[in-house]
């Protein structure tokens, strides 16, 4: 693609040549001739000089340098947004979705297909289903009675959506996720055993949202357990029973959030963060990763760490006051010194007096 | 359901109209006439008088208004598993599992399945595996040979059982979770590679179990990891080789337990906890969520928190000494003070005496 | 087998009779006559008179006893080692995997399948994939486009790896894992909402690296994530995209890896160890279970302990000042008592000074 192109699809400014050609996205490091890179990081401006890439997307803050090997500059306003289209153009990802259904899918006589819909090999769709337009659904699949899946969605190879869930439009489902399995609710018998609580509730993940492999989102109850739109959901994510995750909210790897608690937009919560249950978390609070949130946060916009979660620069300033005191020459063993010599001094005063 | 039909079933009293009807399980804060709820927590008490749902579960302990909309109340032993129970009546899941074998599902030619036995399509059933009246086998799912599973039993779509497995009657699996992997184990070589223990073990899942999805049990190393009569397990839940997991015992999501660990009967475990190998955990022992157990809990009944974990009490109170030691007017800057103080009183004091 | 074979399969000597025979695996306190078993560890050799074992593997450094009710001991350099391979050699697992292509397998027409591979039911194979000789593949695992898997491999049931992924020799990969899902990679809008990054690289599992159940290893963004040779990786773990796992090392239980992270060789993490993003973790470094490492580990060969993690004896020590200063009767309280009293003497002293 000539840098000419690109930069009016990026809507962007060519610095250098504008006939330059890149085909192939590549990390700064390893970006030559031929290559499309980007360069989002103040830090890395010096490196700007000994750079050949044959197109770099930079920002329009940054000085350019005089000379250079880059074929071209293309100046945009966020050059990771800009790299990132610009992978999904020139590399689409090679996922061989054949159009129809194919003939070792066993779909219920009541489901609803649209036409346009690939259904992979050995996919299992039930009764009174409904697939709309543009939706893929990888091999090994099994979707149950009485769901409703958007447009234009993915679901790769091998996940597995429970009866009566809904799934939005363009929302993409890693393999091995899991959704709408019961949510965890048993009643203690006097004997000491578990009564299961039946859960009657369902699903729904709204648009735009994309969750990772091996991901689980438990039903409600009564009511929907509810992922709102524009949510990214890593790898091994646990959303418990009830829960209402805010729209554009990110969950990293491993994050377990327990029943009924609510999820605020904007929240960015860290890989392995744990959330207690019937927790309200304000909206674009920051769980930095293995934060364990044991109790509702009420002020928006705070950045928490550390079990129990606390603010972060609270639990800083905490961390730092207790090295200072416990480390070997701290202010413990300072203090026991000053205590020692207070004594010394206290009783050969006392002694001298008595004496005197 | 008629109140009195309702009461009847549940071995309770009916308080109000026994004709009134209720066909619709709803959480309190939503039940409105035709609906049946159930109110347990004494702090929901205040709100008995607004209430008018159409039937009211309650304890035989509760004192019940003089006037109320609700239709009817039927006071019970425990309304919350009373509860369960009648919206496991009134909505059973609507699971949808066609009688007989699926066509598409490949048996193999020596397994054992009892006539009236489910299973969906797409399901793969090894060699000489047995499988008992009234069991469910959900879509995609794999049970290896020589497994054993016992009666009405129910594994939702996509689980994979391993060869040799015992399941036992009643229990529930769902979605990814894997029974009988093998467990993590090598010993080091002199070249610093692993040679691998083979795991000739099995798993055995006794009755009325049920496992969370994407959760993994693995079999033992030469004998059986056991998950002994009514544990409940969630999500993303690890059992390691060797486990015994005591009657009734509760692991909630993304629980960890190494290898060779004995838990105790009625144990509850929350999110995220983690069990270091070779541990006894001694019965009714409860670990808060998070906790990470590193040793061995002795005396049973205990509550745990912390990493590590410790008696909840004693956690707790060391926290607590912590904080008002290091927080900002707390008592380390006040034994600063004083001592400061002190030594120039001290100082004083010596100056005076020396210069008189 | 009679331990005269035995000990020359195993390269060690035989004290006992070389015609004793044995059979079966087991561990050394269930062990009796027919059965086969070790001892490795020091602390049990008090037990070695009371043994009735077939015949027991042990170390050339231990004393053996004058009498002994055991059939034949046979010395070994390792073993824990020898045991191992002699499980493997006496009951190797009954997995049953039938040789050939099952008639319900979708092999896409442009895949390559060695000769002698063992496809199991409802598996699907994408375009160009290259399987080679000896692999198994279990049922219901769906292999994407592209992907290429070496000799001697084994996918138990279940098993999803997504396009263009490569596989080595001797692999184990078990139930539910998946190889190759997108990386974890967004880049904030300006709306708040998130621009995916498309994740155009793949994955290298190389050769005799095993990885448990329901484990995930992310494809890199724009390269590969590389899991190195003779890794082993327990269930429940996540490799992020970019990721380098060095040669022989070993990720316990729900250890999670975010993105970029480069781990040396022989490595150890403990279960639900969590490496935060971009970090350099230094060979033969060894975090304990559930230890949080939130920066780079420089100097080779350290054990970690904690949240953050700190080298353990640091961590330890620290843990112990901490508790010798706030326990009832430690260090804090001393100190206030002795304040306390040198304030009391020092008044006393004044007063009685000023009323001199």
């Amino acid at each position: 693609m000539k840098a000419s192109e690109l930069a009016e699809w990026l809507d962007g400014d060519v610095v250098g040549d504008p006939g330059v050609q890149a085909a192939q996205p590549k990390p700064i490091e390893h970006a030559g001739p031929g290559d499309v890179t980007f360069l989002s990081n103040k830090k890395f401006e010096s490196l700007l000089g000994s750079l050949t890439a044959g197109i770099v997307l930079v920002s329009r803050k940054i000085a350019l340098p005089e000379r250079s090997k880059v074929g071209a500059f293309i100046r945009v306003a966020d050059p990771y947004v800009a790299f990132a289209r610009t992978v999904g153009r020139l590399q689409p990802p090679a996922l061989n979705f054949d159009p129809g259904i194919h003939p070792t899918a066993v779909i219920a006589r009541s489901a609803q297909i649209a036409d346009d819909v690939s259904i992979g090999p050995l996919v299992f769709v039930g009764e009174r289903t409904q697939i709309a337009k543009g939706t893929r659904i990888g091999p090994l699949s099994s979707i149950g009675p009485d769901v409703v899946i958007g447009e234009d969605t993915l679901l790769h190879a091998n996940t597995t959506v429970y009866h009566g869930c809904k799934i939005g439009n363009r929302v993409i489902l890693h393999s091995g996720c899991v959704i709408g399995a019961d949510g965890f609710g048993f009643a203690p018998r006097k004997d000491g055993s578990w009564e299961k609580i039946p859960q009657i509730g369902f699903v729904i993940i709204e648009d735009d949202v994309e969750i990772g492999a091996i991901s689980t989102v438990d039903r409600g109850m009564m009511a929907a357990t509810r992922i709102r739109r524009g949510c990214k959901l890593d790898d091994h994510v646990h959303v418990g029973h009830n829960c209402d995750i805010g729209e554009h909210s990110v969950l990293a790897a491993q994050v377990g959030i327990s029943g009924s608690v609510t999820v605020g937009e904007h929240c960015l919560l860290g890989g392995q963060v744990g959330v207690s249950g019937h927790l309200q978390i304000a909206p674009r609070t920051t769980a930095m990763g293995r934060a364990a949130v044991l109790g509702s946060v009420i002020e928006p916009g705070q950045m928490l760490f550390g079990y129990p979660a606390r603010p972060r620069m609270e639990a800083l300033k905490r961390e730092a006051t207790l090295t200072r005191l416990i480390s070997p020459k701290g202010e413990l063993a300072r203090m026991q010194q000053e205590l020692a010599a207070l004594r010394a001094e206290l009783d050969a005063l006392r002694k001298d007096r008595g004496g005197s």
